[in-house]
């Protein structure tokens, strides 16, 4: 498929010249879009079984039960697949396929474990069953990111059972620890460079667009979550003792206050090492069109804050290193009042990092400021980190996504010079130092990470499409 | 007893003028003394009848059978005595005695509410058994405010069946919202201020000092409690939104910070209307020997705020407005981490007030600076507030209460100008417009709104003395 011809035919009164290259692909096209259909019930029951086995990484729950089927799965589509076992960790299935000849690698990514379920009342049916209803297949994970990972496996399946070959060479690696800051990745993947090596990464855990097409990802946001901890006396005391006791609640709150102010981060030196947006970037963003408002009206959001608009708002989005508070607490909650004085408080933070903002140097910046501004008492706790990462948007294997995406989907899909997003894409990037892309099938709004998460067959049945066609445009690519 | 006679003594080799009322005195208290030693089993039996029946205000649990049991025990003490329904509250027991003819009138004013029982697994016994041991009886409400209840209604029995008369009219107001901030208290008091008028109030709710006496209060601190809550969006997102989208969590903790600065709160005009302390306040202060640093053992606190010790230490404590942190939360508090932004976010927040603040006005400063400072998306809900109060410490009531507490203790009490804590006491001052002391006789360190609430039943003992011994050096003063 890398030598082509050019033809010339007349459509619709024009005449248009294609590469013979474009007609093979397309009738690819046309041949796989006929396999799925036709195995649509053995794709469906394999992910209905994935979403059977629960994965919780954040509650150590089904696991091993999980990458087990997985690693099945991946045997039976043909892949030399095993169970690589972590220490103080959850196991890692790794599989391979050698393409035909001297061709290129690619390595995949996807993860198989999944978000809590909770809240478990708030879910229509029983978040593990896999419940298939029309074109939906309802339940924890299968959005996020189980369909995702049936489409890579199904696409290898498919090409090898129609042509007998992969056009590359091709190396999937499903970690089990996505959802928990993928905390044993790195160094998983420093100890196996060889093993891992590629010439591209394509993380496949992400969703359409409103509008049906792929986004693809030329880089994502790191991620630093740190819980604060503050604690002032053994037992919280009667309120009446506030004019001697340090409450807890409130040196929290003043120190939370010093890390902001005017909306920037004001530790010092924390935007050093920034390096984006380039010039690339912001070219890459003008020619975005990504509709923001709808954000508002879905979560009921009167407006942005700075109220910020248009291509200015979206670039903030993607470029803007944050510091939000996920979560605080302290004192008495429940309803009603009760005058008491709080020995401990805690805030859980998550901050965003932009190329190439380093998570550990971070980490020392806030604990040495909070020690600068006296804050003593207050204890930092580092409960994850992801590097950001970053690839040209003009490398190959993000045009050939691209390329892919316009096929399957007919549509033009949104190449994104950055994430607003975290994920381990660092690890491609930064360790095997390969260019990556981060893209997926899974439906616009699946409630991922919420009650009723979904996917939708027919995104699935895509997704193996666009997979087997970024490996094809891959192979042509020099 | 209002004719004295000088008579002169010889002791230990010193010559001692006595008034003849001295000598009664000391055989009244003798004989009381003996009164509830041959009594003990009728007064705990009783105490123990009120701490079975729970009477949680904040709960709704067990108000009117406790009510009712109350009843019964005044009546039978000899208390012409009545259940008062209050419209949408809990009702009060009233019950009156007249005295000698011609005699003064002390209003008593008591509790029979308690506050909820729970952590309920934290408690050695069920909190509602009233379970004896040696000389404890443990239970929900014991030290408070029961065992404090039983001691004014069995002073009064105790009197009558010793003199079949008592030497003051006595009025006994115990209501059943102390827990919740007395919400109804002051329009019954405003309602029936013919009802319940008298030369003094002494309300018996307090606690003694660590080394065995009363303390004794000429004033209260008010009490402002509200609810600062912020909603931004209608349900909580993805932190990666966090660039454009209001987390309400930070708007809460930047409108937190801006109430207070350098320690004080920096609402415009708070501290307007404050008249404490007085020079006599001082007088007072300096002549104090109150113990502050045990608190820091108690509760493994390092040290004060700006590390202040001794007088200046009470001083702040009784005189100083505070905005108390009782409980702030918002997001994602469970372990490990989630990267969510949350759309709602709660402060519960208790303000301190000294003579004169007014709750309602300190209420309106708040609200208006939140609106002035930009903070449209804050709502401020009143969840309940105390007027501060003040008595002049040379009244009649706070003198007799001193020499009573002298004589029962054999120490000296401590008299405080001011308490840090808060109660309805300004409804007698204010409303009713005659002197108050609050005082009591519940042991110190007693667990009182903890688990393993006790009272001992010697303090009970001497708590009937000690309510005797004020009636009747009340009934001395002109």
């Amino acid at each position: 498929m890398n030598n082509y011809t050019i033809i010339k035919i007349v459509f619709r009164g024009k005449s248009i010249k294609l590469t013979s290259y474009f007609i093979i692909s397309v009738l690819v096209l046309d041949k796989l879009k006929e396999y799925v259909k036709d195995n649509k019930d053995d794709i469906v029951s394999d992910l209905r079984s994935l979403i059977k086995h629960p994965s919780v990484s954040a509650q150590g729950i089904g696991i091993d039960e999980c990458a087990g089927v997985l690693n099945s799965i991946m045997r039976d589509a043909g892949l030399e697949s095993r169970i690589i076992r972590i220490e103080n960790g959850n196991p890692i299935v790794y599989g391979e396929v050698k393409g035909k000849k001297g061709s290129k690698t690619i390595l995949f990514y996807g993860h198989y474990d999944v978000q809590p379920a909770e809240p478990l009342d708030a879910w229509r049916y029983n978040p593990f069953s896999g419940i298939v209803t029309d074109d939906k297949i309802y339940g924890r994970g299968s959005a996020d990111s189980k369909g995702n990972v049936i489409a890579i496996v199904k696409a290898i399946k498919a090409i090898l059972e129609l042509y007998d070959e992969l056009p590359v060479n091709v190396k999937v690696l499903i970690e089990g620890e996505e959802e928990i800051s993928s905390v044993n990745l790195p160094v998983f993947v420093e100890k196996n460079k060889d093993m891992l090596n590629a010439d591209a990464c394509v993380c496949f855990d992400g969703s359409l667009n409103p509008s049906g097409s792929p986004n693809i990802f030329a880089g994502l946001k790191g991620l630093l979550y740190v819980e604060l901890r503050c604690k002032t006396a053994m037992v919280d005391m009667h309120s009446s003792l506030a004019p001697l006791v340090h409450n807890a609640a409130w040196i929290l709150v003043k120190a939370l206050n010093s890390i902001k102010k005017d909306g920037k981060i004001a530790i010092p030196n924390w935007y050093d090492g920034v390096k984006v947006p380039s010039k690339k970037d912001l070219e890459l963003l003008e020619n975005l069109d990504y509709d923001l408002e709808s954000i508002k009206s879905s979560y009921g959001v009167k407006e942005f804050i700075g109220d910020v608009k248009g291509k200015a708002a979206l670039k903030r989005l993607l470029f803007e290193p944050t510091c939000n508070i996920a979560g605080i607490y302290a004192g008495y909650v429940a309803s009603g009042s009760k005058t008491v004085l709080p020995s401990e408080a805690y805030a859980k933070i998550d901050f965003r990092l932009v190329y190439d903002q380093n998570p550990d140097m971070l980490l020392n910046k806030l604990k040495k400021y909070l020690k600068d501004e006296g804050y003593d008492n207050i204890d930092v706790i580092k409960l994850g980190s992801l590097e950001p990462s970053k690839t040209d948007p003009s490398e190959n294997i993000v045009k050939c996504t691209q390329d892919a995406a316009r096929k399957v989907y007919g549509k033009e899909p949104s190449l994104f010079p950055n994430s607003w997003a975290s994920g381990p894409d660092y690890v491609f990037t930064k360790i095997l130092k390969i260019p990556s892309v981060w893209t997926g099938c899974s439906p616009a709004n699946a409630n991922i990470h919420a009650p009723n998460e979904f996917t939708s067959i027919s995104n699935v049945l895509d997704g193996i499409c666009y997979i087997s066609s970024i490996m094809q445009e891959f192979s042509t690519y020099k």
